[in-house]
């Protein structure tokens, strides 16, 4: 049992009731500041933008740590509740590439040329409107130095593709740059717009990045058969692979290889991890991750911020979606 | 005979004598500011650094006119040069995507696929690497101002793919979002490193501005059968259609549908585009620019820069690559 056990909590709803006004703002502010005068430019992107499986997560944590931080200026919250959520979009839309021989069958392949060029274009517009509503806000530079470390990881993700030797340390710093950067900055966004003073800013900064390592944990055991397809190899695997036999590694490679379970069938691999408890210690790691950042807020003021923050928090840890 | 025609020139040589150290030191900063700790980082974006077939042109012409305004910054001045040639390098990345289609012979598909994820990564990452300099050097907003819209005119120019009825303003509007654009931010910002008061600096912008007209339209010409295959209708064909008859347009048309010259061959096409004058009066309407531009130079104090700029606005002109 985490330490946030014994809390009085808040429903999904009573989390989300806090900031849903400041949440319709973000929709509002993301519309006004994704839009061109030229529909050429404006149909594609708003194509990307209305798309919304995590239900604006980033900019929710923004807007719960900057209310929490005393809420001293919900627009530039709202404002850059907008930028988060274009960023996040904007690296979503540049991960969409097409692989045109995946879909070679279903779609002509003239359009799937125009679709991915589509997506570059998109994703470079989202960046840079996203950036310049920072530059107004005057937090650029945390939000290009996030940028950065998200483009990084991906690249890193790209030169690991079909490579078995990744270690613990690996997928954690990966983790780190692809996810918890982000997240980190929305506490840190977040308590600037509070208004707080700077040093429980780092402390929401420190919260916020703890749960995005429980997040993208969490992500690493519920896409583990995408990404074990796609050539990645995540956390279940790498520490279901560590008391593995020769035998077995093999059968990993063999689907890295394939890059499909044609030979080795899904089933046999989740036996593998299944045996290790690969998923089971990846929740645990995850857990570790989500315990820190409940213990951050257990030391911050109690208010019904602070409990919502903590729902928040058992809400990524515990999902199954 | 324009007006340039009767002044005292340069070589080509001779121009690039006068920024030849600037510009070594804007490959330095290039190299610098695009690194990262990450040789997977660095590795494919250093790849596409590599190849300058344009010879720094933007960054020779910030340099010139950071000269020409009075050299007050050249340390600015080189890592604005870097800044304008990293946004340059990321748009013809970003441009890069490989169509599957057209190499699926030659190349596996999985190599397409990881070569184009790639791309758009590297692009992401010259971005975002020139921003962060141009932040530090505070003139951020005028340069994504430029990049927002060299983003839009690509998503305009996708979406006008395989349409024959674009007009001559299309056209023009397309060059001045797509390159004049860059070509006056680099007169601006040359002006800004260089010291001069606002109103010359406005006089650069226009003059390069103009500039970078002329070097689109030249474009146009030198890369007519290449759009055309691509479905682009740029201005030469634009000019040859207007006096064309029906069966004419059919032609075109069948080149845009097929995106290639199977059924009609490109000497049919030229022949039609040769017959009204298409390459001719693109020549004129570039020479139109670039005649402004050498006019607006001419208003300005004489000095060595001077006659470089004017040499350097005949050699875009007149180059046949």
């Amino acid at each position: 049992m985490g330490i946030g056990r014994a809390r009085a909590v808040l429903t999904a709803d009573e989390i989300f009731d806090l900031v849903r006004e400041d949440l319709r703002g973000v929709e509002i502010a993301i519309g006004v500041e994704s839009a061109a005068s030229v529909p050429a430019v404006t149909t594609p992107i708003s194509k990307y933008l209305e798309r919304d499986g995590e239900k604006r997560l980033r900019a929710a944590l923004l807007l719960l740590c900057s209310r929490f931080a005393g809420g001293g200026n919900s627009r530039m919250a709202i404002q850059l509740g907008a930028v988060v959520e274009m960023i996040h979009a904007a690296t979503l839309v540049h991960d969409e590439m097409i692989d045109g021989a995946q879909t070679r069958c279903a779609w002509p392949s003239d359009d799937i040329h125009f679709a991915n060029r589509t997506c570059v274009l998109a994703g470079d517009w989202l960046y840079i409107r996203a950036f310049r509503v920072a530059l107004q806000e005057r937090v650029l530079d945390v939000v290009l130095g996030a940028a950065q470390t998200m483009v990084a990881a991906e690249l890193i993700q790209l030169d690991r593709i079909g490579r078995i030797g990744i270690a613990e340390s690996d997928c954690l710093d990966l983790a780190d740059r692809k996810t918890a950067c982000l997240f980190s900055i929305c506490g840190k966004l977040g308590a600037v717009a509070g208004g707080v003073d700077p040093r429980d800013g780092e402390k929401l900064a420190e919260f916020a990045w703890n749960l995005g390592m429980a997040f993208q944990l969490i992500d690493d055991v519920l896409a583990f058969s995408r990404d074990l397809e796609d050539g990645k190899v995540t956390l279940p695997l790498v520490y279901a692979l560590q008391p593995a036999s020769g035998s077995e590694r093999d059968l990993v490679e063999s689907v890295l290889r394939d890059r499909g379970y044609a030979a080795v069938p899904f089933a046999s691999v989740l036996a593998l991890v299944d045996r290790y408890g690969g998923i089971c210690r990846t929740r645990a790691r995850a857990r570790e991750f989500s315990d820190r950042a409940l213990q951050i807020l257990a030391e911050l003021p109690d208010s019904v911020c602070r409990r919502a923050l903590f729902t928040l928090t058992d809400l990524v840890t515990e999902r199954d979606c």
